[in-house]
């Protein structure tokens, strides 16, 4: 679940390994690059954090940030993450 | 399955999207450079080529190679590829 | 220089190492995601192949094949090549 | 220049814009998977900060990290980043 944060939308994301977490990374990296809007991303060996809000609208969550939260979902579901 | 073709290893895999194959390419890319052995990478929109060979033992097929498929194979299976 | 190949527009870049190699097709990933036209590319080691063509438009080299070249070398200017 | 951030090696890099930075990302990541030793990664849009120590040793900075530094400070030489 997103979660509110220092006024911005927050998650955390779990991983196998740096591997599995990176490629994960270079997912949100393209989607964000795609739509034109680039969430702050944390990457701490296998664990994924992500800030989401809009600096266009002094930094307030907006509904930009809740469509590109979205597909980040999409994309993490292809992920398989369950432990071996 | 792994095949061969042209003396090399040889495996084609299919994505959902361009975003999920060039995630996969991330994870092969950076598994070759763990093991300091690079394949062929091909990437044509959703699907990816790889080839595999020793250079330094004259373009021959080696454990090294079928050791990096293995890898690769498991990396492949964390990402969820069946039709929506 | 973009050459014509198969029809196609071709060119090749070389790098220092495949870490950098790698680095520009991440770049290249990126580009085309974000104008959603994807070249073929091709890796091997630290050389990096691309090819254009427009499928929508029966495979031949238009506008959108000439603006993501262009595109591409403004990315690959940025690449220090040079030897050490 | 790395400085001493919260007992962890410290340095911010700048760069153009959103690709130019996730392509130096992309570069760190491989690197520290080739040496098996991760820093903490944080990309703001076109700024990324990363953070070194060594969790084997307690979280202090260590011959791994300043070592790790090194490499990620030649890889960043390859990155054009003046202004345009």
């Amino acid at each position: 679940m997103w979660s509110t944060d220092q006024g911005k939308l927050h998650k955390q994301f779990e991983f196998r390994n740096f591997i599995e977490a990176f490629a994960f990374v270079t997912k949100v990296a393209m989607i964000s690059e795609r739509v034109n809007h680039h969430p702050e991303i944390c990457i701490r060996y296998k664990t994924v954090e992500l800030h989401l809000c809009t600096h266009d609208e002094e930094n307030t969550i907006t509904e930009k940030d809740r469509h590109l939260a979205e597909r980040i979902d999409q994309a993490y579901k292809l992920c398989l993450t369950e432990p071996e």
